[in-house]
């Protein structure tokens, strides 16, 4: 193999694939990547055994052929480079990487080693504009279980139907669910019910270049998300996904519409003073229009802080976990965000006016 | 005690006092700060009992007194605060701090607890420009033994004299040295020779303000610096600072002038390749003019790059921990340096062209 190419059309896909690439202690040839020439451009191929990604880099080939490299020094490499042309040229059981004014051997080893790239049936299913789909994927990710039991829940659900798509993550103490309607915004051959590995629906959002459609394959167990120079293959998680919207009540006690930096700003203080468990209660008076937010600690000392905005309901109370809260509001866009309360037991939603995007927030047994 | 102030007037002075003060098991009192009223300001202490800090805060005080806080919390609360006008008020075991929208009490303990605050007689002795005493400090931080077993070198050395005033780091490997000169930079009553503790010459770069001299007052086993608003009170190292001119090489084999951003590319790409003890070899061929780079590693490959550059004398060969090559280099301003070699077991020199610093690097005995 011999090929020319630009440093800067190297660089951020040797990232990318630094990321999927895993510290497997036991099966240290996933800390490679494959460089293999295919029809006049350079394909760079990583994977963890659970997601692969292929990536379509352009290039000068002088010669056809693969190489396996290791992904940190080489990534590490690329990247201290200026954005000169660079020749990459494989050399016995060596790659020689030259320039004007440097050259270097990496050892190389035999691609029979690496894990053989598993191939999809291309039948497009369903095809999303890339704005919403990365968009909604970031709104949920931060509720997802990544370090719970229950396998079901440590991805992403995508619902897709005919007439709206919904994007959800949870870890059954909160639930974020972004709807995506589909005019303009999707296709879909058939209706999908699909759970999306956490890692790949992150890189997938990382991935995702705002000019291009996903279009994305299905079969039983894994599935193909292409995007113009990137390929993502990822197993699917088996399993089916709790019946959720079972638990996000229907209507609600207090119905609070509030800036949302303000109130992001309060948590932040009232969060110094919570005890171990991250408490703090929310009191809200409808008929002085103030919402109150408290926190105390025996060692650390108490704060407490009221805002007056527009509120209907009945007053109520009920005490959550800061952290839930703040990654609920981060999850919205809006400066203005509507806070429903259900009092000390039944769950909190953040809402967006538009509707498209709820965050369902369980309170803390205090 | 009762002040009011405002939250940017607290701020920047809580971060700098929450970095001297220690996280000490046995002592958990020094992970406070003392608030003392003072003359109409704000007096904010705190120690670890090698270095105080005392920062003076304007206020309106309403009633004289002082209070005993936590430092991480306080800091972290007025942090998050917006820049309003703040009480800070004692009640009994508990400070109350409010504002039109909130109110915070937090648990304080008798300043009965604190250890006492040294004081030190003040006989002017030395009187410094603060830009030059600030950007020397920063030039040989790098090169002080923070872990060293030897107590002498385990801080800056100053030399004050009549017509230079040297400041010196180095951990036995590497020595950065910076000349200051008398003219107009600094004032002494008599020559001094003293080791400023790690801690306290990277608190004080840290905190000097460009816009007022720094004085010192000296004692046996102390110093106080004084700024403006700020005092810095430590204990010195005891202890003879080694006789450490011997070692710079009075002439030397090969004298080389280099663009510094290149040699630090070039040492950057090479350092990827180098072995466990961070060995890189630097070639000089003056005859051609050239610089080699070159570093190998059985695992890893090997990298070798050529810069064509200045350079006068016999050619020759040395072989250094790059970090400490990086390490000088990074000290330098200049984009142009007078980098001098002396073969394989004498030291190397990295030098700026008005000579008022340099840094000298033992080679590894490979």
């Amino acid at each position: 193999m011999k090929i020319i190419c630009l440093q800067e059309n190297l660089k951020d896909n040797l990232i990318v694939l630094e990321r999927i690439c895993s510290k497997n202690q036991t099966l240290p040839i996933l800390g490679n990547i494959i460089l293999k020439t295919q029809q006049g451009s350079l394909q760079l191929f990583a994977t963890d055994l659970e997601i692969g990604v292929e990536i379509h880099t352009p290039c000068k080939v002088e010669q056809e052929g693969e190489v396996v490299l290791p992904i940190k020094l080489l990534s590490a490499f690329i990247y201290h480079l200026p954005n000169i042309k660079i020749s990459i040229q494989k050399k016995g059981n060596y790659v020689l990487i030259t320039a004007d004014d440097f050259t270097t051997k990496i050892p190389t080893i035999s691609i029979d080693e690496f894990p053989l790239i598993p191939k999809i049936q291309k039948d497009v299913v369903v095809e999303i504009q890339p704005q919403p789909f990365q968009q909604g994927i970031i709104q949920v990710l931060n509720a997802v279980a990544t370090s719970h039991t229950l396998n079901e829940i440590s991805g992403i659900f995508l619902n897709i139907q005919p007439n709206t798509m919904k994007i959800v993550g949870t870890d059954s103490f909160r639930l974020s669910e972004k709807t995506v309607f589909q005019k303009n915004n999707y296709t879909t051959t058939t209706p999908q019910k699909l759970i999306l590995p956490y890692k790949t629906a992150y890189e997938l959002s990382k991935i995702i270049n705002q000019t291009e459609n996903v279009k994305i394959y299905i079969e039983k167990n894994q599935i193909l998300l292409q995007l113009k120079n990137t390929q993502i293959i990822s197993r699917l998680i088996s399993g089916e996904y709790p019946n959720y919207e079972q638990i996000i009540p229907k209507t609600s006690k207090t119905k609070i519409t509030i800036l949302k930096n303000e109130l992001i700003s309060k948590l932040k203080l009232a969060s110094l003073f919570s005890s171990k468990i991250n408490d703090i209660r929310i009191t809200t008076n409808t008929h002085k229009k103030e919402l109150m937010v408290f926190a105390a600690d025996q060692q650390k000392g108490e704060f407490q802080s009221t805002i007056t905005t527009d509120m209907t309901g009945e007053s109520c109370e009920a005490t959550f976990n800061y952290k839930y809260l703040l990654d609920g509001l981060s999850n919205i866009l809006d400066d203005v965000v509507l806070f429903e309360l259900n009092g000390p037991t039944a769950p909190g939603i953040f809402k967006t006016k538009q509707g498209e995007y709820q965050y369902i927030i369980m309170p803390l047994k205090i």
